[in-house]
């Protein structure tokens, strides 16, 4: 059976793959009266004379929003909400097997900004967290943003940050490898949606100067041609050497390839005309901007992909549960800069523990020294920061 | 320890009472390429050519939504939506222990009619169906109606519907032991919020024809002094010898009370007012209108109450787990009088097949039968009223 039956089935045999269950018991009269009326009110009371008591005597605490609106689902595009609610439960079952957080899928029906951002405020109440999923650029900026305004929860669009916490592990990672300084290491980035804003962004925030970011149209521009304003935006805080062209352009003499765009866009001869010892992190699904093999025909000392059967796989799985354990335990307000920057040192750290290798400058995603080590890093900077809930 | 204390530790214990799983494995990478990417796409390009694959790859057509605005939660009022989250939280956990159903929590930031109907029609995408829960009359009126003309799916307002099913379940029997008719009973509700008007709307379906409606301020009145425009709607509904007066006036000759109102509004000379052989279902919670020696004192026939220490307990666990089974089962594209009239039914037919007796008209909450016997009832109307989803 070829893995498209076989996802098919998974998903069939149970329809879906979630279950909400009881944390305690419903044997009797007496559990009756405890989980529900009249022994209820008492949490209630409790709750309604200190807000904060929400965290103590309900599941809110361990709860996270995933929420979409279907508009960039996987590489599938603009499914709508129900399509794309597969991918969200899926999220779900990962958050509960590798951080042991409750995931709840949110799939909306509306793609306007102010429709999502005033359903998910309405929502919160119930939640820790939001974990934002698969919502298009540039309109996942703008929500994330005044989400972000608004709660006192963290938030994060894992497409983003997810992404751009584990890429800034494999090219911190990659970097020492080949000793290279992130001040002067020349970046290229394919891909100018989510998750390629996002990583020059993070890049960017880590002490990376010379980063040139690419779309299909080649180099972004300062003046916005082709481009959404997030692009517009990114062109002018990047490319300091004020380069124009294609990606083939943008690579020539470049140490880093970074791709989030699509499968077989970079050939061996454009790896070949990038620096030596070149980092190729070539991460389209299922098909990467350049297959492992070929990008080491055009030389590339360090390559990783998204794909779980090539050595370095980029996988943003390393990331979101570990953040957001780490911000829901440390009752953090926000997830920030300073928390990402902190995630993918942890991330990298235990790549390094065990040895960097051209074939290894990422944590397998099933490491699990992982999650807490991610965790706690995110916790100690909210605790620092003192950007954690009173009680 | 008392219940207060019982009730905090539970829920205190493992910090609320609902735990998200996930039905399918996650060991190992290939757990993780079915379960997450790549294979997630296949269900989801499934589900997006034909959408009503939603209901067999995903959870959605087992899961309902629990929705509050915290308005009017159990006897606390307006203690808002965190608060009311422990109920909420109960309500799930009530769902699944009696009928296999996964009910998430949403506890809503505001009390805006448009903005409720707002949010609930943006989550539906992930839901089989929405639980409306303590929401305060006569908002809950409007939320419900626009809810239904807009979405395809089962709404129940269970603090409406799931105690008028149960109410016309026990009315019946009591009806039945003491050989009267429904045209011919006079029925007095006492509590004019959500309950008492929903009460008196099923019980109007049902062929009861003389009901008398009474709040704080006594019998309401076809003027609309002191009273909403859902009150002054239903007074111009029943009443049909034009009564006026209070609730004492209302019940001098009454055949049945129905209270959903307040504790201790009802003394042992109102019942002794009453026709003989009197049904007093006194349902106030935690105390009653009056207590059941009471109202024996007074000669009432048959008493039941809200609460579990008495017979006859009228409690809305008897419907919403099977109605709401029941729709989901036969995918009912909405909740409508037929069916609630059919559960009624379904659970006035358990206590029947055990023989009547005064003290009991209704079967018990753990009584095995009452759900897989109302939800076929539901479903059934469903089929036959061709109110299914088509595949």
């Amino acid at each position: 059976m070829d893995i498209r039956q076989q996802a098919l089935e998974l998903h069939r045999a149970h329809k879906g793959k979630l279950t909400i269950e009881s944390k305690v018991p419903l044997r009797n009269r007496q559990d009756l009266t405890l989980a529900y009326t009249p022994g209820v009110a008492e949490p209630c009371k409790e709750i309604h004379r200190d807000p904060e008591m929400v965290y103590e005597y309900t599941s809110k605490g361990n709860t996270v929003a995933i929420v979409t609106d279907g508009s960039a689902v996987l590489g599938l595009g603009n499914i709508g909400p129900q399509a794309a609610l597969p991918v969200m439960e899926g999220k779900a079952v990962l958050f509960k097997a590798f951080a042991g957080v409750d995931g709840v899928p949110l799939c909306l029906a509306s793609q306007d900004v102010d429709s999502i951002v005033q359903a998910i405020e309405l929502v919160a109440p119930s939640f820790g967290g939001i974990n934002l999923e698969d919502i298009a650029a540039p309109r996942c900026f703008e929500i994330e943003t005044r989400l972000r305004q608004r709660l006192s929860i963290p938030i994060m669009h894992d497409d983003q940050h997810g992404t751009a916490i584990v890429v800034l592990a494999a090219v911190k990672n990659a970097l020492q490898l080949t000793d290279r300084q992130m001040a002067t290491t020349r970046i290229v980035i394919n891909g100018a949606g989510a998750a390629g804003i996002a990583i020059a962004k993070l890049l960017l925030s880590a002490g990376c100067r010379d980063i040139v970011l690419c779309d299909r149209y080649g180099i972004l521009n300062s003046e916005g041609e082709n481009q959404n304003w997030a692009q517009t935006e990114m062109a002018r805080s990047t490319n300091p050497r004020q380069m124009r062209g294609t990606l083939a352009d943008a690579l020539r003499g470049a140490d880093v390839f970074i791709g989030v765009s699509a499968g077989g866009v970079v050939t061996a001869e454009m790896v070949a005309a990038m620096n030596e010892r070149s980092v190729v992190l070539a991460m389209a699904n299922p098909i990467p901007e350049i297959w492992p093999e070929e990008a080491a025909r055009g030389g590339a000392f360090i390559i990783g992909t998204g794909r779980s059967d090539f050595p370095n796989q980029i996988n943003n799985v390393l990331a979101f549960p570990g953040v957001f354990r780490g911000a829901l335990d440390a009752k953090a307000t926000e997830i920030n800069e300073a928390m990402k920057l902190a995630a993918a040192d942890a991330i990298a750290a235990v790549a390094q523990a065990d040895g960097l290798r051209p074939d290894y400058i990422i944590p397998d995603v099933f490491d699990q020294r992982v999650v807490p080590s991610v965790a706690e890093a995110v916790a100690q900077v909210a605790r620092e920061q003192g950007l954690v809930r009173q009680a």
